[in-house]
Parts: structure tokens; C-alpha cells; sequence
């Protein structure tokens, strides 16, 4: 019973991700997410209260990592292994949830349950650029890392990347970020 | 009486592109826009019969901008001053739009609505990275394109950055977009 309560649950987290892309968070009703499903909105509201709760469901295992990703990284004094570290960490998150990441960066509905999830912690959109520039940056930098994580986070939801395999989209991944933030290319392949 | 009717429609449209990038496209009601700009739902009828057309006219000038950048573009031989050409015209429009780009580029209303306008154009998303990286690009080539796309157009709205000046934000975004693309450093600051 709980395997198959689950399964439903995944499905339905499954289901409303598509809506969100194609709709937005805002655009998408319980309703609708019933309708994908085949089964009635009483039968989704036996999972969930509201779409708030689906939406920061739907983002949480995601952010877990990512906070996870930063705490170990916090642990690691060296800036140069700390920002390699983050960069293989951040790349392999997004290219494991390509179409996750590019919704979680871009939709208000998402953005605003990430805040209710993190209530309270120190802000995953401060730690991230620090760690991967340091906390002193220069303007240059910030822009730099910004630009990094914007850009690896939406082009690996990108349509026009949708037919690259996901262990050749983390390699040339892990270069651009490598690139834009001014690290000496790596010679192997990485696998985090 | 022409000028106040256009007035109202460029309020109309700042206010519809504040409600978009908070509720995103299809989270947003007509309305809702009347309400933001207290009048009446009738009065937001005068200018616009649907929302669609709305979200159209919110992304129709920067469109217009793109579409006459990349066919100038189309004119230049070589590939490196062609590429420079892209590089300087976009960020100045990012930097020019801030908000809105970040909105085009991530919203799915907003895309769909992009799609509308160039309906029987060759794609903008597909003309935009061959210009940087030429049409025959290999993939690593590819992929920064897309990196360095997204990375600047969503850098460009991100609040993290809101408080930099037009100026330094535009020489750091061109730095960092000529960095991902490996276009050699610019010693002048451009001024497109």
C-alpha cells in the first residue's frame, strides 16, 4: 500500500513538472494536474493540500542536494578545490534534473516556494556565487559567477540541447563553467 | 488625445511586465492588470482584446531589436568581427531590458508568444548561437553558445546584480560573454 501511495505520489510530482514548464506554476490548477493524471482532484488532494505544497515538493529534492552540495563545500578551505567542487556538484544536479533546474531558476511560483522552503537558512542564491568566487568578489567576478550559474542552470533545460546525451552535456558542462570562471581546463572527464 | 492613448498603452504594457515577472504570464489576469493600474477591466479592453495580445506587444519591441540585430549581423563575413557584432548588440539589449529579457527567456507564456510573432521567421534561438559560434559548430562550441545566452540574459535580471549601474553591468557582461564564447579580451569599453 505504501509502495503504490509512492508511486502515485512520484507521478503526480512527475505531472505537475510538465505543467509547470508548459504553464508555469502559476498557470497550472490542481485541476489540470487531475486532468494529466486521469483521476479525480479529490484523489490529488489525498496527497496534497494545495499547490503550494505540490510546488515546494516538487522542488525540494533538488534543493536538498544543492544545500548539501554547499555544506560540503563550506568544509573545504582551499578556494580552488572548493570552486572545482562546486562546479562538478552543481553541473551533475543540473544535468540529472535538466528540465527541474531551468524551471526552478526562471518561474515565480517556483522561486517563491524555494524562499518558504528555506525560511530561515542563509539564501542558496548568496552561498552559491560566494563559493565559487569567494565572498569578497570584485564586480567582475560576481557578474561572472552569476552569469556561470544562470547559464548552465537554463542550458541544460534548453530545447536545443534536449538531443545531447546526459554524459556529453556534463563534459562540455563542467568546460563552459570552467571557462567562464577563469579554471585551468581539466584534462579527464570528471564523474562527481 | 494620440498621446495620451499612448501613454496609457505604455503604462498598460510596464505594468503587464511587473505582474508577468511576478505571477509569470499565465498566472496574470486582465484582470489583474486593471486593478494594477486602477481602472477598469473595459479600459484595459480599449488597448487589448485578449492577454495574448498583450504578452505580444510586451515582447514585440525587444524582438524587433534582436530580429534587425541578427540580420545586420548576417551582412558581416568574418566570422570574429560578426561574432564581437552579436556580442556587444546583446548585452546592450539585455542591459537595456533588463527585466523583460530575463521574462523572455524563461516564461513559458512568453515563449509561446515569441513563437506567434516569428511565425514563418527562421528561429531567433537558432539564428542567435550560429552567429557566435558559426552554423557548424561541434558541440562543446554549441553548448558555451547556449551558455553564454542564457547565462547573460538571465544574469542581466537577476536581483543579485539589480543595484549595479547600467554601465559597469554592460562591460562586465560583455567580459564575461566574450570569456565563455574564448573572443580575446577587449581593452576599450564598447559602446554599441
Amino acid at each position: 500500500m505504501t509502495a503504490v501511495k509512492g508511486e502515485t505520489r512520484t507521478r503526480l510530482l512527475d505531472t505537475a513538472l510538465g505543467l509547470f514548464t508548459v504553464h508555469g506554476v502559476e498557470g497550472t490548477s490542481l485541476q489540470m494536474i487531475a486532468d494529466a493524471l486521469g483521476v479525480t482532484k479529490a484523489a490529488v488532494y489525498y496527497h496534497f493540500r494545495t499547490k503550494d505544497e505540490i510546488t515546494e515538493a516538487v522542488a525540494q529534492p533538488a534543493l536538498d542536494e544543492l544545500v548539501a552540495l554547499l555544506d560540503h563545500a563550506a568544509t573545504i578551505n582551499r578556494p580552488g578545490p572548493r570552486a572545482d567542487y562546486v562546479i562538478d556538484g552543481f553541473v551533475d544536479l543540473v544535468v540529472r534534473n535538466r528540465v527541474l533546474v531551468a524551471v526552478l531558476c526562471s518561474d515565480p511560483g517556483i522561486i517563491r516556494a524555494i524562499d518558504r522552503i528555506l525560511h530561515g537558512e542563509e539564501s542558496v542564491m548568496t552561498r552559491l556565487p560566494a563559493m565559487l568566487v569567494g565572498p569578497d568578489a570584485d564586480e567582475g567576478a560576481q557578474v561572472s559567477s552569476h552569469v556561470a550559474l544562470a547559464g548552465i542552470a537554463m542550458a541544460g533545460g534548453s530545447p536545443a540541447l534536449a538531443a545531447m546525451d546526459d554524459e556529453t552535456l556534463r563534459r562540455h558542462l563542467v568546460d563552459a563553467m570552467r571557462r567562464q570562471l577563469g579554471r585551468p581546463r581539466r584534462r579527464d572527464t570528471p564523474t562527481p
